[in-house]
């Protein structure tokens, strides 16, 4: 397999993953977890996937904070590669700031593909082959979204509606965007399903980096000459940090789907590669279950228990589908409750359920209520 | 108030605590463990409750690997009082040793009372009444056992049946005892309870060391002989290890409730006195909460969670009755599991519900199971 010519795969690598502390932390995220047992992180994981097409073309974007992390686990980056923003400024100043430098290093043809950094995906040659389709679709100009195959009617993500074909005839299976939508109760859910034309939103764009930065200097034009303000100076050692003290606090906080993908849908300017691969953006620890194998022990059929970690030091009783993550070296038992959900590390141990993995939140918004930041 | 003249208290201090994994554990068991947040353990509380009426005339009877740790937990008590056994040889032989002992020490009219090292008792001055009254009537020549006010039809307990008034003046509420049972099903427990006559038998018994010498050489003389041997040799430092070393193997295991309480209830020598004090055993972590005080966020009415340790490292949300023991020094957060039990300690943490509390010796049997003596 051939990796794509001019085509530059951007990973926005930020998000704390609050629904699933205790094992993720702001000093220690989600991207940075190995969430499946595979012994790689999220952003490993996402890196990986992309090589085949990307060769080393690849700028991950991420908080200050965590620059050193994301290095650390990424070695075979350059230092080029690795994008560090003073603050967050929420994803269009994220993937606008690494699209405006793309355009400095290798002009405004080059495409670039988002991919966050802590989304599980399975069939790696779909994967492969929508983004192949949606490059395509890139250089023809559009804004391209690669839309999920949505196999049960989620109330978690936003959705995106296809309409007719595109017509370019390098990606055959590319439609035009009808629009975008939030995400929705699960009445509108089991409707969208229904019809056919809805797929999850995943956040993956392509687009070439001059086409993004128009669209952005039309919808927002003091955001897009910031950030091209900003790419004039980034590799410039001298002046980089100037610059970025100067313009980086004032850019506008907005996220790429409303700031570029719903406007410029509304236009007619995006487009959606239809994905057919598993997907998951793990954001919480029910949603972990699946991506784990099944026990040693749990019977046949498989009774849906599952750990991340050693399983030997799991003892479960009359507990199927508990979820047991034991990073803090100690055994751990569960005895007489079904779909436990047990997350121990050396400072805090969460004990819950799946049906209440959704609201993690209130835990760590309980212990920064009591002054405890330092389990945050 | 002055204490009892010529009367020993003689504890034994023995018995895992299984149910209590993994607070309790075989070289750290049930009775050295403070599990009612007073600071003082289980043993400790024993023998200051017992002090205003023995002053320091208390006996130890445990194990050769717990006697260091009994010594060092009752730094008054000097060498005689704490009683080492090589292995355990059941009930009768620990309160029959602690009997000849104190016969050859200080005559067969001194009067002995057993009780348990791991019960909890609250109401001081009603439990100290019962003693006195006891130990009259053991002074007159009885077994006396204290039979506790029943407050509901525990399928946990044996039960004593009272019968006619015993006739001794210094004991006016003691009564004849008609007979012992064992643990009843529900329903028969039910039937106990609506009689009246019925009362729980903690295994608190009152006897002349004499007395009960006697009817153990009626009963089981191969016993009575051998303890006889052993107390014989005790206090001589060059004598006790051999012959306990010689005899201590062979006697017989069994119960006292077995070899004396029933067959001489039978013959009409058993007296029980009522004890209407609040009484627990502490089997299990369900029975734990109730000696526990409210948590200060447990709303009103009280939701009925507890805490054994800082309740500042225990967060709960939407998790009413539950009891954390958080002995690890970590945070423990439980989240929508109503009344769950977690028991976090340095290398094991338990995770259930309080329906499920009597189960835990099956959690202990699967750790041994699989080879994790450690754990034990």
């Amino acid at each position: 397999m051939t990796s794509i010519p001019g085509f530059w795969a951007v990973v926005p690598a930020g998000g704390a993953g609050t629904r699933l502390w205790p094992l993720s932390r702001a000093g220690h995220p989600k991207f940075l977890l190995d969430l499946t047992g595979s012994g790689r992180s999220l952003l490993q994981t996402t890196v990986d996937r992309l090589e085949p097409l990307t060769a080393e073309r690849v700028v991950v974007v991420t908080g200050a904070a965590h620059a050193e992390a994301v290095r650390a686990q990424l070695p075979s980056l350059g230092a080029s590669q690795v994008l560090a923003e003073p603050s967050p400024r929420d994803s269009m100043a994220a993937i606008g700031l690494a699209a405006a430098i793309l355009a400095e290093r290798h002009g405004p043809d080059a495409v670039l593909g988002s991919f966050a950094a802590d989304h599980v995906i399975d069939d790696l040659d779909r994967f492969r082959s929508a983004v192949r389709e949606g490059v395509e679709a890139a250089r023809a100009g559009y804004v391209v979204t690669i839309g999920i195959a949505a196999t049960e009617p989620s109330t978690a993500f936003g959705y995106v509606r296809s309409a007719e074909p595109l017509g370019v005839e390098a990606a055959p299976s590319a439609r035009h965007v009808a629009g975008f939508t939030e995400k929705p109760d699960a009445e509108t859910a089991a409707a969208y399903l229904a019809t056919g034309d809805y797929r999850w939103n995943a956040g993956m764009f392509l687009v070439r980096a001059g086409v993004l930065l128009d669209h952005l200097a039309t919808q927002l034009p003091a955001l897009a000459a910031g950030l091209r303000t900003i790419a004039a100076a980034w590799d410039d050692p001298a002046r980089r940090e100037a610059v970025l003290a100067e313009v980086w606090p004032g850019l506008t906080k907005i996220a790429i789907d409303h700031a570029i993908a719903e406007p410029v849908a509304a236009a007619g300017g995006v487009a959606v590669v239809p994905g057919d691969f598993s997907w998951d953006d793990v954001g919480d620890f029910d949603s972990l279950a699946p991506l784990l194998a099944p026990v040693a022990g749990g019977g046949t059929p498989d009774d849906g228990a599952r750990t991340l970690g050693d399983d030997s030091l799991v003892q479960r009783i009359a507990a199927p589908g508990a979820v047991v993550v034991p990073t803090g070296g100690r055994t751990v038992t569960v005895l007489g409750i079904p779909d436990a959900v047990v997350v121990d590390t050396p400072d805090a141990l969460l004990v819950t359920t799946r049906a209440h993995a959704q609201q993690v939140k209130r835990v760590v918004d309980g212990w920064r209520d009591r002054g405890r930041d330092d389990l945050l």
